[in-house]
């Protein structure tokens, strides 16, 4: 069964809908309301729940139910899945933890749920939930004033740990940054990451996939769809190199750490899979890559209006050794020597200096783009000084379906802001030069991956 | 001379004083009249700016100037030095560009300056100034609204680059993080980081400095100074691989770089310095290395409410092979499990899981400090659960003087917030595990130092 009704459900229970702010059930249903979706509180000591009307049971409701959220506590998700199967409820998100991560007992608890649940198709346990920003569907427990939710975007989000997805999704608020869908998938009891993956394979608003993984469900599976997938839509993945954390401070002092997770990056490879490896990491790829035109070979240009950064990206380029700052002929150099300030530097980086402003960036980009000498660009500025203004994103975003480009933005308040600016017109941009690097060097990655 | 009445001036003339808003001339004076010395706007055609009367020339002070910056185009400024040196004016700061870094005739130009200055000490030119939060003394012509300026703090940062400078202290204020002093040594025509180095040496406000550098002045000199002082107050150093851009561009291809930079790290490792990548890695070694205890050993506890976050940091601490993950003896273990809950992880890493409360690092820190099995504390918190409060960072910052804390932050608003707290109370934080775990490989590193 597609994944449709779980991520795009028509109507909605949440199990255990509570009155009292702060509780999961009351968050949940707080969150749910804002959908389209039809939705219904069950509850069966409350008439009423935030102006909806209150059902007993599930059973007690006569429509069809797409997606039951069940916020409950762990001994009563049975029971609720019980009645959720007895009327043939699609979808059931379980949210509780204290299953199969706390032992055996847990483990035979999820069993159980396995035998009762039928035909419905369950998410978690354990989990945080699901986010899709473009229909307004989110399950997730955490109040908006302690985790920021990110607009609507081109990245799908599919995460087994609940704390990174949290985190990650509030920065990506912070800097405006937009996903197509979050799913959390928790204990992995029925839905896994292989069937997200190729949900999101088809969804036209997702451009790129970001996964973060403590252990695969079906590495073959998992390796066979990706290599499908990934030409056309990059794929990007954190391995957390263990599942059970015996097993890891173990082999911490063993060294089979360091063996095993060389074979993740071997057949990551193989399958062209983007490997991450912190989870910032992970949504600073997916979002170059979602956006980012290919390039065409490893020529980067280097612009900027602060010199210690031009040489700072400089230096990392070069010492990664996987792009490399282009050679500019004379003639381009002759050619850039006439838009900028007499004391700026036309070599590779073109340092357009503190006093810059923003034409002489445009005309910069002008004059690489016709020179065919560089195959794709990173754009840094510093908004400190008083000669850029706010509508430099603008400038610079024009070029982006030329050729490739990637911004940072240094600084404080200003900079975050204008990363915001940025991401508006579809263009990455990053806190800091290291970041920038990294993901350009990633976007080339993939586009070889895709032409070879 | 000592440099403490170019730093802590009790009279200032800004020479070339603008009423325009905006103009460098009018940013100068607005912020040197906010600190507590006399101030006398230099400008033949007006009689007053911004409330203060106006001279014709600083000929026409009776009072002795202890500094003049130069807020005059660079023609100009010969001009003014030949007055500023008639009537004795101690230090001057020449913020204008345009001299030795755009050839021979800007070459010429200094000369002429150092020939003309007399007892005079200069700082620039071509620099951003200075910058004291303790006595207010800023002469930075950036105006707030574009650069914000960081508190007092307990670094000392010196830079040679004033675009690195606006947006690493842009960031510290950003983070709340603050500095004793700012000095920018521009074209170090006259004043040079050796001379800084020794000032700060002996400030007692300083606790470590951070130099950005794109050349040594005197690089003998340097090292000799750097090892003294370093095994006291550390220093961290940036070193931009090359100075005059021709020279990079060419060395970039023929590998002479990569050799160069060698002797660099080898003779950073000789006289103690300790040595920073990025502009950032610059102000996050340095306020570690302020504010942190010295580790005893490389043992290091991993506490955190995100178990993807305790894995990474264990994942990047065992993989650097600086420090490690320390084992923790059944006892510490079992009485580490009365405190925290029943699900979390006790092993090292210590994940309180995302239902942990404030409480639980508490108990945990106090189980840990009595152990004496770890040297130091890796501390993560992701905010976005409920559980924990805004006072956590008040409960860790007590332990930090018993052992080691670095803490970080992950997320959107809230965490920026809960950093600024931890750095209030001089506990050293950082937005995600990556610096934390490079900061406090750093500190050890350091301690490490001292001790041979």
């Amino acid at each position: 069964m597609s994944l449709e009704q779980l991520f795009n459900p028509k109507s909605i229970a949440v199990v255990g809908a509570s009155a009292k702010k702060g509780k999961v059930g009351n968050i949940v249903l707080r969150q749910v309301k804002e959908s389209r979706a039809e939705v219904y509180p069950i509850n069966p000591k409350e008439p009423k729940i935030e102006g909806l009307k209150c059902y007993r049971s599930v059973t007690e409701i006569e429509k069809q139910i797409d997606l039951a959220v069940i916020s409950l506590p762990a001994p009563l998700v049975l029971g609720a899945i019980k009645e959720c199967a007895s009327v043939e409820v699609r979808n059931a998100i379980v949210i509780a933890g204290g299953f199969k991560e706390t032992g055996e007992r847990g483990k035979r608890a999820e069993k159980q749920i396995l035998k009762t649940k039928g035909k419905m198709r369950i998410l978690g346990p354990n989990t945080l939930g699901i986010y899709f920003p473009g229909n307004k569907i989110d399950t997730l427990f955490l109040p908006p004033d302690r985790m920021q939710r990110p607009k609507e975007g081109k990245i799908a989000f599919i995460s087994q740990s609940g704390a990174i997805a949290a985190t990650l999704m509030d920065r990506l608020a912070l800097y405006g940054i937009g996903i197509s869908a979050f799913v959390g998938l928790g204990n992995k009891l029925d839905i896994n990451e292989n069937e997200c993956i190729d949900y999101f394979a088809n969804d036209q608003k997702t451009k790129a996939i970001c996964v973060y993984l403590e252990s695969f469900k079906d590495a073959k599976g998992f390796g066979e769809r990706c290599k499908k997938i990934s030409p056309k839509k990059p794929i990007v993945v954190i391995k957390a190199g263990r599942t059970e954390r015996g097993k890891r401070a173990a082999s911490l002092h063993t060294g089979s750490l360091a063996g095993s997770d060389q074979v993740v990056d071997g057949a990551f490879k193989q399958c062209g899979v983007i490997r991450a490896k912190t989870p910032n990491e992970l949504i600073d790829l997916g979002r170059a890559l979602a956006y980012t035109l290919p390039p065409k070979g490893r020529r980067v240009a280097i612009i900027g209006n602060a010199g210690g950064f031009c040489v700072t990206c400089c230096d990392l380029i070069e010492s990664h050794g996987i792009l490399r700052v282009a050679n500019l002929s004379s003639r381009t150099k002759s050619e850039l020597k006439k838009v900028v300030l007499p004391f700026a530097s036309v070599e590779n980086p073109i340092d357009l200096t503190a006093s810059a402003v923003d034409r002489m960036y445009k005309d910069t980009l002008d004059i690489l783009v016709e020179s065919k000498e560089v195959d794709c660009i990173l754009c840094g500025t510093s908004p400190q000084p008083p000669g850029l203004t706010e509508k430099l994103p603008e400038v610079v975003g024009r070029y982006a379906d030329r050729l490739p480009i990637i911004a940072y933005l240094v600084g404080g308040r200003e900079a975050i802001e204008r990363i915001r600016s940025f991401e508006k017109l579809g263009v990455a941009a990053y806190p800091e030069p290291e970041s920038a690097v990294k993901t350009l060097e990633a976007v080339w990655q993939w586009a070889e991956n895709t032409r070879t």
